[in-house]
């Protein structure tokens, strides 16, 4: 099992290390974080972004925010813990593993009986079970893609948008996580990767990412990857997610939907790679799937460039719903399911839980 | 009929001023342009830029480059004139309006009898008539243009990508002409503009032509489109196009393709507006329509940020061939024309001639 070699989210010392992912490639900078508000901020502003990230993040932001907690009443922590939670919650509506992290740290803090150290020695440790399972996550959805691979004796080309890598996960990634098992299998040829307006963190993170392992990657605009596709340079289309509905409607960054379409166009399978955490078996379907709408400045603010334009309206929503008929699987640790299958898969595991 | 407000060439006091169109919306910059190697290098930069304002600029460009010859022999005249149209045919490879007005420029000179400067004074005369064909050419399409849009009572709202605009025409535009008579007729609820990357001409040009005349307008990200179709925002496409083969293939700006088949998973009808002299009858189908590759740093290169990274390839197409089953119609300035239709008309109307 190859190891990741990149960790957005360390804790050091009795304090969280981000990188700063609003830097990129520029600048590699690593942010120190004490406090569960300066969490929240780093989280609502993206020095720390990418579904699972922001769980893990979210998770150590809920034990700084305990540590803070002056008071050795367990009544007490745990309602302060309720508030910590809610503000948390607040900083992105879209991915579900905010609030699926929160959840977990906060059903850890009323189960665990005992002082009120002792609860906040177990919520570190559960911040950290968390990053840790993520990280095993993450490998196990990179090993299982390996099955959608084109059965060829040919190298693949792989499309991915955003970026579903070690920035956005404990590490190893998920869309990218497929990617670094195939490279790691010899079996692939090069990564296309959508610049991913507006925040381009195609351009700016899985680029960076791909040149730190030596995975050859092309950087292309994100309306290009259709004329890639009609030029058959395109295998297979493997994104993230940040929240998946229980009948496989997945919410993914903005153009996500317009990729799964292009792909069924030109017969490209299209997968999409998350933690079995991303699916929200309490929404039935996509269109419940609350939509971000960011600053609008992210359009029309590019570095010291500035084109906003008086009398002109800008539009930002920062996710998109791709309907499940468009997604040939999704790659998951537990194996690769179909999104129509989703459902039985739950009900299966519950009735073995 | 409407008037045009912005003329992105204008021939004055024996020089062509061109609207500097790589500084708007920021700063609004006219160019004098009185050498035809300086033309030459204002098409290829793209100071001047959309297929049929860069044939009424390379028509003056013809001119400028006879101005400069001295000599009194007719056949010497035209050898240079030959090299000329060589130098200006070697600026942009794909939009066929500019090799189309560099040989009506030839053909003119070596039909001309009389003197050299004769020769001269009707080349002048017919870069202007070029330029005011062209003006009545948009102006024709955009009221063909009304026929296509819904027969409903509701305002309607249309998607355009890149700038097909009075700035990519002599003035009025293609798709924008039919835009601005949308407008006109009190049709129009509004513009959402594809901002178009690389080079954001839809955030840059198409909204800020917009913003000039009260047309409300909103701009999205390339691969919103799609988001936006799935919201019913949009209930038609109309874009410009670069070249259009016999079969009704269509050339245009990348990202043009993508948005085709996006439309059509939305059932929203997806049109082309062009200057008839967009339809290049020698080439039977797209694959044969030369697509520039343009220099990758106009994707990592923005405004003053610069985020090329070492070891990451990019890869910059300009154009895309979207397949003529994807296009409900070519709006010219003969009227509504089915991709289909194209090569019939093209019989007919050599018939009639």
């Amino acid at each position: 099992m190859a190891s990741a070699t990149i960790y957005p989210v360390i804790w050091h010392d009795n304090k969280v290390k981000l990188i700063d992912q609003t830097r990129l490639p520029q600048r590699y900078n690593v942010v120190e974080i004490s406090r569960c508000e300066d969490m929240a901020q780093a989280i609502r502003t993206m020095i720390v972004r990418g579904a699972p990230a922001i769980g893990i993040a979210a998770a150590y932001g809920m034990y700084l925010g305990a540590r803070e907690i002056k008071t050795s009443d367990r009544h007490k922590l745990l309602q302060e813990l309720d508030r910590i939670a809610q503000m948390l919650r607040e900083t992105r509506p879209t991915a579900v593993n905010l609030f699926w992290a929160i959840s977990r740290m906060l059903k850890t803090a009323y189960e665990t009986l005992g002082t009120v150290e002792e609860i906040k020695a177990t919520l570190l440790k559960t911040a950290q079970t968390i990053q840790q399972e993520d990280l095993e996550t993450c490998q196990a959805i990179g090993d299982h893609g390996l099955s959608v691979l084109p059965k060829t004796s040919e190298k693949v080309n792989i499309l991915t948008h955003c970026n579903a890598g070690s920035l956005a996960t404990a590490g190893y990634g998920t869309a990218l996580g497929v990617i670094r098992s195939a490279h790691r299998e010899n079996r692939l040829q090069k990564v296309y990767a959508d610049e991913t307006r507006p925040r381009l963190q195609g351009a700016k993170l899985t680029a960076w990412e791909c040149v730190q392992e030596n995975i050859p990657v092309t950087v292309i605009t994100d309306s290009m990857a259709a004329h890639c596709m009609q030029q058959n340079k395109i295998d297979l289309v493997v994104v993230g997610a940040d929240r998946i509905a229980a009948n496989g409607d997945t919410a993914n960054k903005i153009g996500t939907y317009s990729l799964a379409i292009v792909a069924q166009a030109h017969n490209v399978p299209f997968y999409v790679a998350a933690p079995f955490s991303t699916i929200d078996f309490e929404l039935s379907s996509g269109q419940q799937i609350p939509i971000e709408e960011r600053d609008t400045a992210e359009i029309y603010h590019l570095g010291n460039t500035n084109f906003q334009l008086q009398g002109a309206e800008f539009y930002n929503p920062a996710f998109d719903v791709t309907p499940a008929n468009l997604i040939a699987g999704i790659i998951t640790e537990k194996g690769v399911i179909k999104p129509e299958n989703l459902l039985d898969y739950h009900t299966n595991l519950r009735i073995k839980e």
